[in-house]
């Protein structure tokens, strides 16, 4: 099954999205409850002799157009979407850490889930960067509570993914030791729609991880390069604080972001960027100005 | 005027504190759409004949004993808790950055309000950490939304200030270069009642910061000695991302900090930390075990 978020009731809700229609389940903190639950329902009403046959006619609701509904991230506002920098060796090299060894345990960082957007929803480049990068990776959901977790526990936790694009100011970024700044941009964090695990299955089989700029290839990697797998992520985490439903795990990105390159190649006003990966789509999201942040 | 967060009605409020008495104002989202609107009818409501007066007596809600609530961190869910390392020269000067040069920009990392806490709740000790550090300060609370400011702005956007601790789970901050899993252990961040900006003054003008465990003082400082001024850290958070009421702002800790010392002293369980700061109160937070845990 596949989830988006959108705005029903002017609530942010969870949705079943089927090819181009969607069908509102519950305000999203009902749906975090018990993602497990709502996916049975999902496949019950997908699974239904027609989808015109269930249009308009069930108590919970009616299949809508996914064109006309305003997306909106699937998570709870108390979300934490923990980073995973350096996650791909050919990325760790190309970076500013590229003299460094390579960190024996993953490197976290933190994103808000106030800077996290949707597809299609353009991003500002705010007045003091030069331009943005890209960085399309894997997101991956939490489907229930993890606490000192093992790694076959911590597998099992996960209840889908989906693209998502760590859309950074690296100006921000680079001026201390912390990146926290640079990584929490205004709309700088797209996700695409959220793909339940028993379609996806294990990222270690190899996930294709390709980002375009204007329609040239920019990055091309495979999941099974990650340094660190998310099991292993989340039992680390959950060594220190206790992860829950909804939260988001963004697992790294592949080499070939912009601002290591020489010259620098960074996003401007008026360029789209897509990530695609292998079982999750595409992801599409406009650059636009500073003035965008009007919005936010 | 101070407030303080509640579970009313099952759900976060926000509430005015008066010595020992809380008085339901509105759901905690609500209340930041409008916090100094919502601080004028707190002052009304204090300023009538009497207290007494009031109990039960008024359309709102009434009038309950502080120590009959449950009490909750006062912020939106969303809400981004942005933290300064290094704030203050003696701090810088006695930790593992304490080689290299004060860094010309705050250091800034991340909290999700999920690790957020209040007082005279215990904060468990994760099994990996062999204690857990303080860090005695101040938070400032945003009152409204901050896009591009300069620093004149950006003071005014403050609508007031708490004690908080940053309580620190070291092995886990120091593991890699980011911080952030290290700072968002199971209640770890408690912070105290909000005093209006208008009760405080200028940060500038100097509070005393004092840290004791188990009645022994651990850190004895003053925000006089802030590198970065809150107007200076909102003005350049305000360059990259918009910051919205309800964002709290954590100032950074003066020098005397357990894990510089030699020996080390951290919290352990059965110990009570601390955090004493001018206008803002006393925030009491007692140690105990990885158990705790099960209660996030």
């Amino acid at each position: 099954m596949q989830f988006i978020g959108i705005t029903h009731h002017s609530d942010p809700w969870a949705a079943a999205l089927v090819d181009s229609r969607v069908f509102p389940l519950a305000p999203v903190n009902d749906f975090w409850s018990d993602p497990s639950g709502w996916q049975d329902k999902a496949a019950s009403l997908a699974s239904d002799a027609s989808l015109e046959s269930v249009s308009g006619a069930s108590d919970a609701g009616s299949w809508l157009e996914r064109s006309s509904v305003t997306e909106v991230p699937l998570v709870p506002a108390s979300a934490r979407v923990i980073c995973v920098g350096l996650n791909y060796k050919a990325h760790a090299a190309e970076g500013s850490y590229k003299d460094q060894e390579l960190p024996p345990y993953p490197t976290l960082f933190g994103r808000w889930t106030a800077s996290l957007s949707v597809g299609n929803v353009p991003v500002p480049v705010p007045a003091g960067e030069v331009g943005l990068d890209w960085e399309g990776e894997v997101a991956a959901y939490i489907g229930q509570r993890v606490e000192s977790a093992d790694e076959a526990t911590a597998g099992e936790a996960v209840f889908g993914y989906s693209t998502f694009n760590d859309i950074t100011s690296r100006t921000a970024q680079k001026l201390t030791s912390q990146w926290t700044l640079g990584k929490n941009g205004d709309f700088s964090g797209p996700l695409g729609p959220l793909v339940s695990r028993d379609e996806v299955g294990d990222l270690r089989d190899g996930l294709q991880v390709r980002t375009r700029v204007n329609g040239v290839e920019a990055q091309n990697g495979n999941t099974r390069d990650m340094i660190f797998s998310v099991p292993e992520i989340i039992a680390l985490i959950s060594q220190t604080f206790t992860l829950h439903p909804g939260d988001v795990i963004a697992t790294g990105t592949p080499e070939g972001v912009g601002y290591a390159r020489t010259p620098q190649w960074l996003l401007q006003p008026g360029d789209t960027v897509e990530v695609e990966i292998d079982k999750l789509g595409i992801l599409t999201t406009p650059v636009g100005d500073a003035s965008l942040r009007s919005r936010a």
